[in-house]
């Protein structure tokens, strides 16, 4: 797989980055390790392509291996993962090659469905949404059918709309969908009405049978929102065309503390894995600490999450990150443990670093 | 609840902006069309709380109304949901509300719950990742059981494992629980293995079952590759404590073109809604123009899908939006719509500008 990277750094520093960013999104360990073994040697081991000046920064263009590619969200790790944590790394582009198009094989109706199912050929399609959230079902139904009789081809929910105790999914449908129904029958073709899926996957799934079972033409979802790959499921599920809502598509515009802190933990993560710094990505230490603050600060009775900064761990870093992030805490050994030629030593001796610096904080 | 923005603006500039925010994330239409509904004036207004500057730009502190966090997808809507597209505007921090924490109620185990399943009261847990990705099940379980002799508490997979030929899921975990029962009862306490779980939502189902059948006492998996929701999910559905990985958390530093013409396309997406140029949100024309090129542009094989930009369309701009996205594109309407005294004549008269200006350009 060809991947396009922005690299927001001179040519000197992008060039001392390119190896390491390869790394990261192949096999994450040092070459000697990855080496042992002849097949992530042979199946895993990726290419830099090019690195070029560009403006701002730099791109840097690698032949990522699609071993990895093995369900859906493998598909975005391998394209982006962990690289994406990099404040000077951005994805500009990519080609996707055969493993992840059997694993994600676009629309299921496209273009041509999305046409035939209004009957329109030779102009743009119309779409319009129904609005404000917080009306009731007839409200929504009310607004429904006046644009529908305007001859607007789609008419979608609001995104905000959801299975809502003021609005619920059921009733709604079946109103707009009745509301579009007598639209088309009085103006001689169809207009389709988009209710919105939202929810954890289950909901998701009970939506959509619902709304198919229901009659109506498509469906909407915002991937951001509901996951990539559970929106995947989406359309694998259903008979009907799916639209992509674009909210929360911007979502890592969010402070570390915010996403890590408290967004993970609400979304019930026990523990929390974090990039430390003193590892191989950029946030400084003040930031990584109020992350594992955040994790384990009182939340509106929520149970405390368990930080745990990955990366940069080593004997002789045991009691400075004990310091840093108290016992309140798991710390993530890196790399550079797999490099031991005993591991189990090295392993034993990390432990007993801890063991002490924990001892010595608690005296 | 309450959520603070950082604008990157001079004060001026951000509060010409912040009222706008404020609409954007409640009720996304103009005050008069939301204010002809008693419900929606009432429990959908939200409020500025507080503009201040910081360095840089600004934080503006909004209480936003909860009516709407009827789900989980629905409570990332509601926090940052369409505004995170705004490249001004990032998420600093946010106080869930009751309604929140009844859908989101954080851990289910907790730190308490992690410590438990090792018995480590006095010190930092240590966790450890086996790496790389390739190795087989045999090698995958001779590292894993060689850190569990050296006393490292949790195991974890690296974030590239899956249920791959090379090394299925079933097998490799059976492999793992082995052997870190048996360095457990060398060392006479619990080592803890903690499987990656990834896919769509039904793999990550049957891959939760099988490693709680299979004795596992914790697993990882990353909420920004699964989705929040789904992540959700998983931790209702597991009795053991659940890690979060960091993966793909910096998503949205990916360009618009690769995330909303290739990747929502990729997971199927028929039509793609995306943020128009004129409209409230800020990418430029030629940004739209890509983005809509994309998603029509060959691919692997894979079906087009239809761009769908949203906001801006007007009678008057049809002939421009006609000429800059062609044919196959669907132009959403967007709020100017609902302040029409008549919906259905200003629908009416939407449609048949584009159908004047499909006509002009095929002729």
């Amino acid at each position: 797989m060809r991947v396009t990277l922005n690299l927001a750094l001179p040519l000197a520093e992008a060039a001392s980055l390119a190896s390491s960013i390869l790394i990261e999104q192949t096999v994450e360990t040092p070459p000697d390790v990855a080496h042992a073994y002849p097949f992530v040697r042979e199946r895993f081991a990726g290419e830099i392509l090019s690195l070029v000046p560009a403006d701002p920064g730099c791109h840097l263009t690698l032949q990522l291996p699609d071993t990895g590619c093995t369900d859906a969200a493998q598909c975005l790790n391998v394209l982006f993962g962990n690289v994406s944590l990099h404040e000077k790394v951005s994805l500009l582009d990519f080609e996707p090659t055969a493993a992840w198009t059997s694993l994600l094989p676009g629309p299921r109706h496209g273009i041509a469905g999305l046409r035939a199912a209004v009957g329109i050929q030779d102009r743009p399609l119309l779409c319009a949404a129904i609005k404000p959230v917080g009306m009731n079902v007839d409200e929504i139904a009310s607004v429904c059918a006046r644009i529908a009789d305007g001859g607007i081809d789609f008419i979608k929910d609001d995104h905000y709309f959801s299975d809502a105790p003021f609005a619920p999914f059921e009733a709604r449908v079946r109103a707009c969908q009745r509301a579009v129904d007598d639209a088309g029958q009085r103006l001689g073709r169809r207009i389709v009405y988009v209710p919105n899926l939202t929810g954890a996957p289950a909901q998701l799934e009970r939506q959509a049978d619902l709304a198919q079972q229901l009659g109506v033409g498509a469906v909407m979802a915002a991937p951001m929102l509901v996951g990539l790959p559970a929106y995947r499921a989406l359309a694998d599920r259903l008979d009907i065309p799916l639209f992509a809502h674009p909210s929360f598509a911007g979502a890592t515009r969010i402070a570390p503390e915010a996403l890590f802190g408290k967004l993970f933990r609400l979304f019930g993560a026990d523990a929390v894995i974090f990039a430390n710094y003193g590892g191989r990505f950029s946030y400084d230490r003040d930031t990584c600490i109020a992350m594992a603050r955040t994790m384990r600060a009182p939340l509106a009775g929520v149970r405390p999450a368990l930080p745990v900064p990955a990366g940069g761990m080593t004997v002789e870093r045991a009691g400075e990150l004990v310091d840093a992030f108290g016992l309140d805490a798991m710390l993530l050994i890196g790399g550079s443990l797999l490099q031991a030629a005993d591991l189990t030593a090295r392993a034993g001796t990390l432990r007993e670093s801890v063991e002490t610096a924990a001892r010595s904080l608690l005296s």
